[in-house]
């Protein structure tokens, strides 16, 4: 790393992170931070943002990925039904990156922390080949409000925030050489794309109301509708239905067909990276949670399924017929 | 990495990590952990270990490096007075690694997780170009029994535990062409050595006991006795003499002398990842602190110099004469 030495830059972040909530006793700079904490229980989480893997260097800002890594971390403590409280970040940076990028990176961790009414009180840095962003979060839930992947009954609701498959549309049409793709990256919807994948929004709000409407179970959509719905229904014991027609696609990515060879129901069922939540709901809370969820945070809330006996999922196309759903998405390991 | 594929390795850990305390609600294969937080402060750190700056993965058991990925970060707990009790782990994977590697890494992790008597509640894996190991512990502290590195006061006496610098020479030796140390790696004092580097201890309860000693400030020496003195010096607004002489140097070093270059003294001052703590404390109070956690954890306590006004380090040679002691030691970013 070209710039500062060790101490120098912990300086310059421990200046970034200085404006902290008073139950901050103790923010970064010492062993470890002190924090108060509530009498709800804790919920714990972290996620990893690798170079090459998560991200390609050139096609994102170092204020946007530092968004991004938190809020992937925050997205965590949404699907739980919880807020979240501290973030602690560790960095593993190359020689050859600058001291203003790791500066421009807390920057985004902070607007990412200030969007979340969240502190930043530690972390650690280290040399490493490719950029590593590690995000430990804690959060808490009240005792009986905490929803997890586990609980879902059959005859329950399948429902899902917003519309998924933008963050895929956007890593595509950014990986698209922008001589084929000039007329959609001067576009609003192409903008939209782009920024989706590289600024989500963690449904922390939503996931408290769907906590309160009754969720059984519920998740963050991070490596794509059909992989993650297939991990909620086996933590469950239980199969899920997805009607294909009722799967909410972003709109631009209707858009983005007439200039890339790309399937929007595919991008929306398997694109990863959007962040959104998925629950299983009781169906007779359903249009109540709905109606709340959008007048509270103007997120539509769609039902695309149901819960049944058995294991595994099945798409049901317009027709009615049922297929089994491969549960595509993104392997960290896979390609 | 190759044998299993990412659900199956997440399945495989969750199984090694099963065997959880009652305060955990829920372990890791959700989104999030949920723990019950206790009435006291909490404590949060996280560090990380990576593949060529910390380590070489064929130099270190993946065993060893999940036992010493989670103690240092104990340490930095017990730095604070406090106790752990919850930790992540995320892990970042070459294409190379065995799916046996790391599932020998969460052995070593879980057998430091019963040694410090604290729960491995979740965590994140990716693929990296080398072998990143990102932990985050929470613990607790009584309210008034955090000790920062900000504390000390001239009059102070700094203190450290144990011995020095067998870390580094455990380093050192177990980077010496073999044929050329054969002897010091069949010896016992060699043994001890190379077990420093990998195995380091966490000094919990001995941070403890400092703390209700009355313990101004404090802090683990992980970058080397010089440098972290300078830290908290620097931090505490004061000044810091060490008596050379007086530095508790280990003993073994003595023995490695005699077959590799290396200067006891200076490792003990520079080696780093020691992991042992360093405080100030009143001087009214060293004696009886001395002797306390000698008795209940059979570890030394020694008085290596005081806390003075003004800024910096300075030795104090055998006969008396004062130098100024350069803040050397590990630097992440530098060698």
């Amino acid at each position: 790393m070209t710039g500062f030495n060790e101490d120098e830059l912990v300086a310059v972040v421990r200046k970034i992170l200085s404006d902290q909530s008073s139950e901050v006793r103790l923010g970064p700079g010492d062993d470890a931070a002190l924090v108060r904490m509530g009498p709800h229980l804790g919920v714990l989480t972290t996620d990893m943002l690798v170079e090459g893997v998560h991200f390609v260097r050139d096609a994102i800002s170092a204020r946007d990925l530092g968004y991004k890594a938190l809020t992937v971390n925050v997205s965590d403590v949404a699907a739980m039904g919880g807020s979240p409280r501290y973030g602690l970040v560790s960095l593993g940076l190359p020689p050859d990156i600058e001291s203003a990028w790791v500066v421009e990176l807390f920057g985004g961790l902070r607007d990412a922390a200030a969007e979340y009414a969240m502190s930043l009180v530690g972390g650690d840095m280290s040399r490493a080949r490719e950029v590593v962003v590690s995000i430990a979060v804690t959060g808490e839930v009240a005792k009986n409000g905490a929803v997890t992947r586990a609980g879902a009954r059959p005859g329950d609701c399948v429902v899902v925030t917003g519309r998924l498959g933008a963050a895929g549309g956007g890593l595509r049409l950014a990986q698209a050489p922008s001589h084929e793709v000039g007329v959609a990256l001067a576009s609003e919807w192409g903008r939209e794309l782009l920024t989706a994948q590289v600024r989500p929004v963690a449904r922390v709000g939503e996931g408290q109301t769907l906590a309160q409407a009754g969720a059984t179970a519920m998740m963050d959509i991070s490596d794509g509708l059909a992989i993650d719905l297939s991990r909620l229904c086996r933590e469950s014991g239980v199969a899920a239905t997805v009607r294909l027609v009722d799967v909410p696609v972003a709109p631009q990515l209707f858009e983005l067909q007439r200039h890339l060879p790309v399937e929007p129901l595919d991008l929306a069922l398997s694109g990863g990276d959007d962040y959104e939540l998925l629950a299983a709901l009781p169906a007779e809370a359903v249009a109540s949670a709905a109606k709340r969820v959008l007048e509270r945070f103007g997120t539509p809330l769609t039902r695309i399924g149901d819960i049944r006996e058995g294991g595994g999922l099945i798409a049901i196309e317009a027709d009615g017929s049922e297929r089994p759903l491969e549960p595509r998405g993104w392997d960290h390991f896979g390609g």
